[in-house]
């Protein structure tokens, strides 16, 4: 039997609030019988969501009261000073003081970064921690770190990265011997630079299963299972995908409304595309694991909606009920053993 | 009546050679009347590319010899010292001596890069040559640089290259006051590095119509019409969007024949298939400009077929016909005075 884990909801977060988080959440306890929930926020709008909840259901849900909410532009160092009464902050007390395994937000990146790194710490022999992106391929996903907690790495950061994604492959993806790539550029002459093939040779030297350099191309199709970069350039290529796919997206209704003609042909098609919908839905993928912290912090999309978020609180659930900072660190002291 | 003008075409390129090179060329022969080709490359094989061709059409083919062929693997440095009768090298040659107006080769891009540098050196003002690339975008096209030939660039440099884009977002794309976009992060708080935010001054004191920082996503909305970035983040970003073009592509096969009944649908379906299929067709957009040099280069994508190459070879047309340098250099003095 699976044992019992607790995770704390920021249910103020993301550009719909307890709306979405709190559905969102709720739908997890039907499929995960030990899973309880923390739901942090301002208790009468978290109630209001709970209206249609069975009494076995409720009994699983507490209220966690917090009077401040922390909006998307908020500057980080200004949240951890002022918003100590934040669902936000409470969230992350909560696993700070034991009293949840993990918690989940849509909130602003930033914030929730700082704040988390402040309220947690860090795992020892990590210098900073990722944001790990499940990013949909050939075959299952590759996951991508660092999206975005950090401008740049040095190669013994690139490394640790390297460790924390191979980590989460292996936990939340399933992959026993991970096959990591660093992400580099093709053009032989301009291969790298001095920092990327510093982390190049880092990495070669380390017991991870190191597959060496990738391209950009390389995430999609399956030929690795983490790519590790730094948060810039991780960062574009994550925004990148999002931007094109939306734009195919809009493509693909555009052609199939264009005419009386195509909306029939498009009504013929429906079963594909509904599977094709389905297939490439970024809800499936939602929530980025933030590793190197001394707790499971995951961050869901700030646009999330119910479905989504629900995908970020199971994938909070996977990580507590793995300790991941405590993978982390056993994996950091095999590599150097 | 529109000025003639000549293109040196490297008809041994790319992964399928003359068999693309050469038809490719000979397709804007119909729709271009002042445009004349040296097909660059050994003489047979090129002949025989030939066979069908019109009198008056042979009239405006010439073929110039050239002994060697540049392979995709082989290093710059070595291409450019002892590959002196590859058609890479001649065709670049041919521009060099004034004997063509523009040159297209799907070759090795680090050899074309560094050969072109070497045999037509550089604009008076730019220290730095980069590739453009045309990416296609709600409304139309964006054209972002670098897309590989630097893994760096210093607050100058990207400066130049936004003076570069805007040229060729004004004579390419016909936008009289290009909008141009800085490539950065989202979050706040790691807003950049240093040399972004410095780059980002620099063009806030331009007399570029600049907007400020783009995310990844803002590629493909209008929202800018160039896009200014290092070589390895536009690189990572360019190769990105391949591979999750491929992987959608891929999805759509085989969402649309995995059932009888889905392939009666896709029937159905197929004028909205086929407008999707042309709308997002990347042949379209084959060709990136080499800026900076002090002669006009267009690369071809390595397994462009002819459709492709012809759409690389009509790009060289237009920028041969505005005399790209020329104008960057006019852009930068305009920027100075």
């Amino acid at each position: 039997m699976l044992s019992r884990v607790t995770i704390a909801v920021d249910a103020m977060s993301g550009d719909v609030g307890p709306a979405a988080c709190v559905p969102g959440a709720l739908a997890v306890l039907d499929a995960e019988p030990g899973v309880e929930l923390l739901l942090v926020g301002q208790p009468e709008l978290i109630e209001t969501e709970l209206a249609g909840l069975g009494a076995a259901q409720r009994a699983r849900v507490r209220i966690v009261a917090a009077s401040q909410v922390v909006g998307m532009d908020e500057r980080p160092r200004d949240v951890i000073r002022r918003k100590k009464d934040s669902s936000l902050r409470r969230a992350l007390d909560l696993v700070a003081n034991g009293d949840a395994g993990a918690c989940v937000s849509s909130g602003n990146t930033g914030a929730l970064m700082a704040t988390a790194h402040f309220v947690l710490g860090m795992v020892e022999g990590i210098e900073r921690p990722a944001i790990v992106a499940e990013i949909p391929a050939d075959g299952g996903q590759t996951f991508m770190l660092d999206v975005g907690a950090n401008p740049s790495a040095t190669p013994d950061q690139l490394f640790q990265f390297a460790v924390m994604g191979a980590v989460v492959a292996t936990d939340t993806g399933g992959r026993p011997r991970p096959r990591v790539g660093l992400l580099n550029v093709g053009a032989e002459d301009i291969k790298g630079h001095e920092l990327v093939r510093a982390a190049h040779a880092r990495l070669r030297a380390s017991r991870l299963e190191y597959v060496g350099y990738v391209e950009g191309n390389d995430t999609f199709t399956g030929a690795v299972d983490v790519v590790v970069t730094d948060g810039f350039t991780g960062n574009v290529a994550l925004k990148t995908m999002e931007g094109l796919a939306r734009m195919i997206g809009g493509a693909v209704r555009s052609e199939f409304t264009a005419t009386p003609w195509r909306k029939l042909g498009a009504m013929a098609a429906s079963p594909a595309l509904a599977a094709l919908r389905q297939r490439l839905d970024p809800r499936r993928h939602n929530g980025a694991s933030m590793v190197g912290l001394a707790g499971v912090v995951i961050k869901s999309h700030g646009s999330a909606d119910a479905t989504a978020f629900g995908h970020a609180v199971r994938l909070a659930v996977v990580e507590a009920r793995n300790d991941m900072p405590a993978q982390i660190s056993a994996e950091l002291r095999a590599q150097a053993g």
